[in-house]
């Protein structure tokens, strides 16, 4: 195919996306779950064809010599695919937002005004080589009414087509509308590139993957973009810590899963407990094997096994048992430090001074900030949301856990009995 | 200056932008009202050199050649200079949307979860001819919290500066942190690139202007844009309408002010009732000089002086007195009309069938939607919001009017006592 007919097909795909989404409003809550409980049963179903759908993929990942990590992601087996369907019936279980009174207010002249919650449209997911982000992604989106154009990585391509094959085939045995979840079968950069300026038919795109991807669409894209970009989370250590539950914090913080955005990356000490603090943190973070990179003051401090921090290290997100450490002279200091170097995801206070951690929730400039707790409770199942599609790192319309009532915009009904202006 | 420089300047001013951003989140309510009257009293002041400088702008116009509305658009005198000056007092005696708790939950662990109302940060705002909107925008943004980046047009230059000065001057006097409203000094239209790629200093972008404007935004801006398209609004008149409410509301929403977004430019009548209301309606039109571009259908029953529509017709926002008619034979393709025809900005339905209304009022995909009223109800001043940035004609964030609290994110303070996962 040209690159014109592949442009085509996708323009194709949003016009039957678009006439999807205008059908898919008129759809209650209980067709919608039962639709979802049917997709359920298909990819249950379907497992042998899926599986070998998978083995394709597994096979020229093992040609292309794809990291051990990289394949794993990949890798669907009769368990991970039963978790994969029974995560879509966990999103039929939840509460459906749309439909729900936002507000509702009547003006002097008698019109009565409701701000409704409702579905955004069109969404369209890009992401990379996990399979199952198809099925996460197109089940919360057709929860919330919306139709989905998913676009996945070359790595999973059989997997993906096998699965939304039976999304499609289970959805529309129960009433799902013609078009509401798409998979564009097109896997060259050129395809982004076509769903991201097609603001026509599409409502949203969500990039789902690494900063290259999420750039690249950001530099494209005509329609609005929510990133889930890099989290340089910090804690601050006050004066009036307890010390000791910062110490536990900041383990958990950085050891718990170091492989996510909501981990830590760079502790701040106060100078004042430096000399006291560093020591005690020091044993645990040895016994936990995190490495340590510090400022002058941190390092002698940490011991001789600490390297000295680069300037580099204060916005780097090592994913990794690596932490930066760096020793402060007062509170503005700290909250300048994370709002000029980090990345306005997480970041938490240990302190006994309440007004302190008053000033630092109110300053610091994060989707989430946090006072005596673990970095790593910015996630939509810890806040409660029962599922989400991302920690949006944006300030527009989501920030932070992006759940359900996230993938939904809102509409003004005005009743009126024939007024003019 | 070559581009470079301008280039230069503009990022250093987004960057002194993001720092007064942190300074102004550290304001009370009752500050923030004070600067904005120190700002009113010091355009009351600088009224002299204000109006000189509006006067170079005049001069430029009339050489240019300027229509005569442009000029008016332009032009400042002592009555309008203090109705500007009363704008900015209007907006310190609004409510402020700052610090609202917009929800809060315990989780069983004990954290203590709190969705709060907060600044968005840096807005950019791109505006053409109206000195005006200098101040509208700046004081609207300030009183949430927001540092500004105004850039207008090369017809108000002179303007705009003097009223940017005064905000300023009068600000700064009261505790306005500095670089908290800037006025790019650059004109030209890669001025509007450089602001719109400045997303490490910029989080929203609102283009104020014709279609071109929001079309070069768009396309160039990597941070969210906010915009305010076209209003092709429609009524539809249903079997059982109020005919004389039908001939009502659509006279108000065409001619109360035929030059806006929410004003009528489509008429949809079902076929049962044409050869009785077409002839109703065209008697009000023809008297209120309103020009019809019907169908085959309504051109028979409106009479001789009915022009035939084009297909261009149904998709035209006119801004004037004229106005198409189309006749349509059942609920559905009025609905489906809508929606492939319009703008998702404001549609109206008149009958007295609630469940019709309903169904109407859920199945059409626009911003706001009626029931019985006229179109020139999608406003924020209409809605009680007591000021508006505009109306959005997009989704995500905002839709439809756009007040205070639109000018806001939110952010996530959570409160713990050493909790870990």
């Amino acid at each position: 195919m040209t690159d014109v007919h592949i442009q085509t097909a996708i323009l194709d795909m949003g016009r039957r996306a678009r006439a999807a989404a205008h059908e898919l409003v008129k759809l209650t809550s209980e067709q919608k779950n039962a639709i979802l409980l049917a997709m359920a049963d298909e990819i249950d179903a379907q497992q042998p064809a899926i599986l070998e759908a998978n083995a394709k993929d597994l096979e020229a990942a093992h040609e292309k010599g794809l990291t051990k990590a990289m394949i794993d992601r990949l890798t669907l087996d009769p368990k991970r695919l039963k978790a994969v369907a029974d995560a879509v019936r966990e999103v039929a279980a939840l509460p459906d937002p749309v439909g729900e009174v936002l507000s509702a207010w009547t003006r002097p002249n008698g019109l009565r005004i409701t701000k409704k919650r409702v579905p955004i449209g069109v969404i369209g997911i890009i992401f990379e080589s996990r399979p199952n982000v198809t099925t996460d992604a197109a089940s919360l989106c057709f929860k919330t009414g919306n139709a989905t154009l998913l676009r996945g990585g070359s790595e999973a391509i059989h997997s993906n087509v096998a699965l939304a094959a039976a999304l499609q085939t289970g959805g529309e045995r129960a009433g799902l509308p013609q078009d509401s979840v798409q998979l564009i079968p097109f896997t060259d950069r050129a395809s982004v590139e076509h769903m991201a300026r097609m603001d026509q038919f599409m409502d949203l795109i969500i990039p789902r993957g690494g900063k290259g991807l999420i750039e690249k669409v950001v530099a494209t894209a005509r329609m609005p973009v929510i990133k889930h970009y890099d989290g340089v989370c910090h804690i601050y250590v006050a004066p009036s810590a307890d010390q000791d539950m910062a110490v536990k914090l900041i383990l958990n913080s950085k050891t718990q899963k170091p492989g996510v955005c909501n981990a830590l990356e760079t502790v701040l000490v106060h100078e004042s407990i430096a000399k006291e603090f560093y020591p005690k943190l020091a044993t645990a973070l040895r016994e936990a094997k995190v490495e340590m990179r510090g400022d002058s003051t941190a390092v002698t401090y940490l011991g001789s096994d600490a390297k000295a921090a680069t300037e580099e290290d204060w916005s780097t997100e090592y994913l990794d048992l690596i932490l930066s450490l760096k020793t402060i002279s007062s509170f503005s200091d700290a909250v300048s430090h994370i709002n000029r170097y980090g990345s306005h995801h997480t970041d938490s206070i240990v302190t006994k001074d309440r007004a302190e951690a008053e000033r630092f929730m109110h300053e610091v400039d994060s989707a989430v900030v946090l006072h005596n707790a673990s970095t790593r409770f910015n996630d939509g199942g810890e806040f409660g949301f029962g599922a989400e599609i991302g920690i949006s790192t944006d300030k527009l319309h989501a920030r932070g856990p992006m759940g359900l009532a996230e993938l939904c915009s809102y509409k003004y009904l005005i009743d009126g009995d024939g007024q003019t202006r």
